[in-house]
Parts: structure tokens; C-alpha cells; sequence
């Protein structure tokens, strides 16, 4: 499988998924797979590219006081529930759903989705 | 019970759990409890403060994509796991935990928590 069968697989093997990305650190989308309607009046594509600026803050701060490598990220807003894993120290990925989503299935799909997407980086 | 009860009862009910603050959006922190040996090496007072410019960015990027207001954030590193939930929009409480800690039940409590904390502000 490819970049975009990955994203696309979480997508519909998850409840509530409705988009999913491969992004690189630096804020530059690498592939996203939009699956489903997400919540009205939100704009998912450019909320995912603008919280890769989360994950360098939170690397920055992680490694300034000792607690290693970022591995996860969940952000949780009244509209939107996003769950982001590092791939590779360059890359990530992550999957927005709606409020109800289920986001024990997407944490456990990014975990065993994230090695398969590395392989092909 | 005051802040500092409040915190120091996060920290005693929940496995892993060794720190647990009340702190300002604006990263100035009202009250922290360390109750328990974190992860060697790690600053977690500093790493607290630091993470306060998450929320401010995470806020920022949902507020300007139609997302709503921040509900939770979530962090996880080789060495330190931090959920932060918001309290009201000016204040947040923030639990660290080691990796193999009650993630879960830290996420229950700060859910039942945050009300109180909020009644006292």
C-alpha cells in the first residue's frame, strides 16, 4: 500500500475519522485522505498543517528539559478531536474526527499504521 | 478543599501520576503539587510552564479554523505523559505522568476536577 491507502484505511476502519494526513514537521503536507464529513464551518486541512507548529513547540520544550522525543500529540477542541504520531524524526501523521469519534481505535491504528508508513519514507 | 487539595488528590488517585498544576494560558502558574518520583532527568516544573505556549498556539489554530475552543491537550514523550485540560479560558490544569501511568484515569479526573477548580477562580 501507499501514502494515501494508509490514510485512506484509517479513515474507514475508524468511527468519526474523517480526515487523515501525512505531514512533515516543518508544516508541509506531504498526502491527506478527507473521508467524511467532519464538523460545519471547520476547516480540517489547514488546522492540521497549522498544528505541526505544535509539534516543534512541543519537541523544543520536551528536549530543553530532559523528556526525550515527542510521540504523540491529542488535541482535543468543542468541534474537532486530532491524534498525531511521530513516523520518523522529519514526519507524522494524523487523524482528525468528530467529538464522538472513537479515539481509542485511532490512537491503536496510528500505532500500527505509523511503522508500515516509515517503511516507505 | 483548595487548589492545592485538588491537585494533591490527582495525584494520589492516580497511578503514575507525579506532578499536577493549576496554570495561567499565559504560562505563570498558580499552584503546583509534585507528588512522586518522575521520570529521571526531567524538569517538570519548567517543562509545565513550557507547554502553557501549546495551548496558546492551539487555540489560536483552531480559533482561526472554525474549530471552537481548546478542550484538551495531550503530550506524550519517551519519558513523560501531560494532559491538559482547560479549567476556564484563562486557566488550565495540567497532570504529568510516567509513560506507564493511568492515562485514563488521569483524563476521568481531570474531568471531574476541573469544575471545582473552576468554582474557586
Amino acid at each position: 500500500m501507499g501514502f494515501r491507502e494508509h490514510l485512506q484505511s484509517i479513515c474507514k476502519s475508524c468511527e468519526g475519522a474523517f480526515a487523515c494526513s501525512l505531514m512533515g514537521v516543518d508544516g508541509i503536507e506531504v498526502d491527506t485522505h478527507v473521508g467524511g464529513d467532519g464538523a460545519e464551518g471547520v476547516d480540517v486541512k489547514p488546522l492540521l498543517v497549522e498544528y505541526s507548529g505544535l509539534f516543534r513547540s512541543a519537541r523544543e520544550s520536551a528536549q530543553l528539559n530532559g523528556a526525550g522525543e515527542i510521540v504523540e500529540l491529542f488535541v482535543e477542541t468543542e468541534k474537532v478531536l486530532t491524534v498525531a504520531r511521530m513516523v520518523s524524526p522529519e514526519y507524522y501523521m494524523v487523524v482528525a474526527l468528530t467529538p464522538g469519534g472513537n479515539l481509542g481505535k485511532a490512537r491503536f491504528l496510528m500505532r500500527v499504521t505509523a511503522p508500515k508508513v516509515k517503511a516507505e519514507l
